[in-house]
């Protein structure tokens, strides 16, 4: 089964939690066993396995990302300006792939997935959610 | 066929090679052409292809990411004072998927396939292995 | 369906697009629906999902990784002189695994797939291509 999930993000720099709709398409797959594979679609988003107890992680992920890749620095400011924005996407990367057990992600207590918005805000995000069973 | 490798970690921040476990999952599993999905359960460790001539590599990765994520001036240390571990387990990131051709891993001489621990020592660190066959 | 891409690379640090060599493997297998895993056979290679408007991003890509590793200072540079490649390679990741929609590969409009040379010049790079079909 393949759908896309298309979120709406308000920040530049954003982390946004898409557990629960990855959770809805697998229980709608029916797959007991298999891996799910999530991907961004943009070459300025990426996707991100993190906790999310509270907002703590979510913006350190940012500030690091910020002190690592400055903006305003780079070859490609003079098209887009937004250098930065391609450099974290290409180091965080566009896909992760999930094992699916028993109906359900097979996340940790503190594992969560998120879509990472490097070039914000967008009215749409696409992300692609495809499910393999294993048989 | 989908497998827990469970390992117990002695290092607070340390790379384990699980080769020869995956190795036999793919053995035994009897597929000849597919995929294999390796992935980190829990949100403070991460799967890397990594040589394994000696410990030189893995060491040097531990010091890059001490030296690019130091620990201690995270927001998330105010919570548990593992905020570094987080974010080096986010950079490197939780899944690798690996081509399994004629029986075994699709590996180069070089490549090693291991667990990095970024918040141990642990007495269990679990490593979800999915094997899909190309039919 | 799999196969293995060969690639020669000429500079020592480079990113090789390689999009057209995937979209033809998917066309040729006719699969319609699922996942293609894309794989950097060599510890010093990785993948990467990026833009290619033009050769910024990809002189940006290089440029950062040079900052963020330096040459010269690894303990590896003992064995083969070439511990920041490896701490690259490591941390870009061996593999990306995208979804097939529409017996295409479901890149945006920016997106291509990049084999990341770190070690070169090499006459002979493998990167290996499996194909699932999402039945």
């Amino acid at each position: 089964m393949q759908k896309i999930i298309t979120i709406r993000t308000d920040k530049q720099n954003g982390l946004y939690d898409i557990t629960s709709d990855v959770v809805s398409l697998i229980r709608d797959s029916k797959v007991k066993t298999g891996i799910v594979s999530v991907y961004a679609r943009g070459s300025t988003a990426a996707i991100m396995i993190q906790e999310n107890w509270d907002q703590s992680v979510q913006n350190d992920v940012i500030s690091l990302l910020k002190k690592l890749i400055p903006p305003g620095i780079w070859e490609h400011d003079n098209q887009d300006n937004n250098g930065d924005a391609h450099l974290k996407a290409g180091l965080i990367g566009a896909s992760e792939t999930i094992p699916i057990i028993d109906y359900k992600p097979g996340l940790s207590t503190w594992q969560n997935i998120f879509l990472c918005e490097f070039d914000g805000p967008r009215d749409k995000r696409e992300i692609i959610v495809t499910i393999i069973e294993d048989k």
